[in-house]
């Protein structure tokens, strides 16, 4: 295994978090907040740690996918790590555990949150904690690729592991080109959410960390009580935007490209807007008599289910409440998930439509057994190992989640909490039902449990394999072998 | 489609179930009971109808793999509505609907009840209603194989689409005795259970329908407390007995063949047992402080563990009290269910290891890329076209589970009734948790959802696709066309 490639990418990926830790420093310098020397000492250490590190560059820049996994896994980790540091040093929240639970629930863009009082918090940390959803909407290491030049046409392996999504596709044919374009809609986009968030009437810190929390469809926000306070206004333009950051980057790249017909033809998004429309219309009748006005019941609606399929997690009422159905809609809701190529988290909508055309094809053999029909997305036959990648997926979802919640049930909660825990946590949403219901945080459950949870919004964010990877043996004996 | 055929088939099913229906006659005649009137009429009508439609024989009597599921789909339908007649026109469960599910309760060997009061029955109709698990265990078209000829290799068809598991294989060349085979082995076991359950001073009609709850692994108790007033002598052999016909028959054969090697190399039966073994272990554990003795809690945990897993859904007490982590284990075991190739249900162990396998194969392959590795089960590798079929079978069946929870949730039940309704139904088991758990039953569900709950017992017993198939608009077409 090529180490040192790795550690140079962890010591890089050390120095772009120095970087990034610089904006709660600024907040902190404006709000003329104490709390910042904490900030400034940890970029700064982080800063010098990383360009010592990326003095010994390495011999071989190759990087396989076995490298790639364990890299992104590593990068994760260590940015999980030392990003909670400032939480946990400036006793804003005390317990290690707590701080890494926020953090690692930060980047992976869930939301889950272990403060009872989020207000409670100084401006700097709220900052950094929003911040870090942007941060992991993206990916670290897309941005890595985006700015540091990589011999090889083997880098497509960290991007592999870091992506959510069935495939990786090119957009251009030189990848360095494809995360720039990725990341400057990002950019754009979060811009023009928060200039219309203060065209409502909200501040700018305030509206940089909604944008933040919807960019990377995270779900922190800087309020107790989420968004049931806002105005109907701003729990719209969030909505739409949390509506369209789940959807497939590429989309909007046609758009850009003036390709709208390709644009238009992209079926993973059809399917989304299909099942956003239809789980908001059949929520919308279903919770009517609890709200005073219609129009109030369809903000709610459209709210959630973009809020939940998102995997955003912000909360406009107290879902908890609502009637079975229109719960268990928000569940299957959580389950599907974004689209791939958006910063969205759960199984994701190409998967699941994949996973509908293999029955569709199943059952048509069963009709007309000598006719082979082909699976196709958008027009073109699906490769067969895309087909297996998915299923294999599906099967180790569904392994991770079985052990996830046989580990938390032994805190002795009821099946609900116990179940939709690790649900909001493996798709990256942030609130569950019944005692992680939206009202309600992570703070109760023991130690154990919340490293499982740690490990579940890790595993979901990075779609499962680069975590697996950490534990086979083999791997890890390599990881300390001497220099090769 | 070979429609003929089809018919042809459905007159030889109301022929066996009008002879079938002779047990119960017998037993009102033993006990003076009015009720057997009802019975003997209905089974002369089945005998009259059955035996003059098979008067016309088709002309061409093969069987594609489309006239395989339509006919074991409708078989089964037919033989619900006739087999719940009698309990519907005696006035013993008056409602059709609820008559209707109870018998298709009975014939999938699920053991979901709506009988507020089951020991108000007569001693005809529980005989017919544990009656209806046996034959249903084995199934019905099996028996057609194995007492009537049929031309052409092509009624594998047919087992195919009555059989669990996820591949059928011959046991000896001529399939029509591999059924007869199994229906031997089926019989005698049946035999064995009842006499040893008679040593524990049981009688011999309770003790034929105990077996018979068994023997199909349904479910259906003669008493309003299912197993908790038996001698805990009669909860071992019971639950002994659930554990075996859980079990691949083929691994009997193999015994009975002196074939002890591959017996014993069956890696399905191998993880059966261990994991009957180890949830055993951890409920004993976890349940220990809540019973007297430990021999008491280990007398639950195993004949839960058994019930559960083979899906008969017997209860020797209310595992709904016990904690979290018991209950979760049960849950999982709901999904897990039996052994391929025997009378249990749920998705299979064996699927379940191939997936398992799968997961394993995919992670040594992101560590060493360039071996290729296939997965193998007891020694041999696994086709690829049976892993495809177990992945289109994961699918399938999580799509029927969604739309089913989406219906039965408009109920308005909490949701762990609606996911335990659903699960305790798709997987064959009976009993659920919360409204549907082992003290209660499902009288109180709406019409629809008694509908919904029907499809998915018979979707579950005949693995999902048969049941699928009457849906396809072409196949109703076809069916309803003149005569080829």
């Amino acid at each position: 295994m090529n180490v040192s490639m790795i550690r140079y990418i962890l010591f890089q990926i050390m120095r772009i978090e120095g970087v990034l830790m610089l904006l709660p420093c600024l907040v902190a310098a404006y709000y003329r907040e104490s709390v910042g020397v904490y900030y400034i000492s940890i970029a700064a250490a982080l800063l010098i740690i990383g360009f010592v590190g990326c003095l010994f560059k390495p011999k071989n820049n190759i990087v396989y996918l076995k490298e790639g996994c364990i890299s992104t896994a590593l990068s994760w980790i260590i940015m999980s790590i030392f990003g909670c540091l400032p939480f946990c040093i400036s006793g804003e929240i005390p317990s290690f555990t707590d701080a890494l639970f926020e953090t690692v629930s930060g980047f992976t863009t869930t939301g889950a949150s272990i403060l009872n009082d989020i207000e409670s918090l100084s401006r700097t940390a709220l900052m950094w904690r929003s911040f870090t959803h942007w941060v992991g909407g993206m990916g670290v290491l897309v941005f890595l690729l985006a700015v540091i030049p990589m011999s090889g046409g083997s880098n497509i392996n960290l991007m592999r592991a870091e992506s959510p999504g069935p495939s990786v596709g090119k957009l251009v044919p030189k990848l360095r080109y494809t995360a720039r374009i990725l990341y400057l809609i990002y950019f754009a986009m979060t811009v023009i959410e928060t200039i219309l968030l203060m065209c409502g009437g909200v501040g700018l810190y305030e509206s940089l960390t909604i944008a933040f929390g919807t960019a990377g469809t995270g779900g922190f926000a800087i309020l107790n009580t989420s968004f049931v306070t806002y105005t109907p206004y701003i729990q719209w333009v969030t909505a739409v935007f949390m509506m369209l950051f789940a959807v497939n980057f590429n989309a909007y790249y046609y758009v850009i490209m003036r390709q709208f017909r390709k644009a238009a033809l992209m079926e993973e998004v059809r399917w989304f807007f299909l099942i956003v429309v239809a789980s908001t219309g059949v929520i919308f009748i279903n919770i009517l008599k609890m709200y005073k006005t219609a129009f109030e019941a369809l903000t709610h609606a459209f709210f959630q289910v973009t809020s939940i399929m998102s995997t955003t997690g912000f909360g406009s009422t107290d879902f908890d409440l609502w009637p079975t159905p229109s719960k268990f809609i928000l569940v299957l809701l959580m389950f599907i998930g974004a689209c791939a190529g958006s910063t969205g988290g759960g199984i994701k909508v190409s998967r699941i439509v994949v996973l509908m055309k293999t029955i569709k094809k199943e059952i048509y053999s069963y009709i007309h057994p000598k006719i082979v029909r082909k699976v196709s997305m958008d027009g073109h036959p699906v490769e067969h190992d895309v087909i297996r990648s998915i299923n294999v997926y599906m099967a180790t979802y569904i392994a991770i989640f079985a052990v996830s919640m046989f580990i938390v049930s032994f805190n002795g909660y009821d099946l609900i909490t116990t179940f939709t825990a690790v649900t909001a946590t493996i798709n990256n949403i942030g609130p569950g039902l019944s005692l992680v219901g939206p009202t309600c945080n992570y703070s109760f459950l023991s130690g154990l449990t919340k490293y499982t949870l740690i490990f579940d919004m890790l595993a979901g964010r990075l779609e499962l394999f680069p975590m697996l990877m950490l534990f086979q043996p083999v791997l890890i004996k390599d990881l300390f072998k001497t220099h090769k």
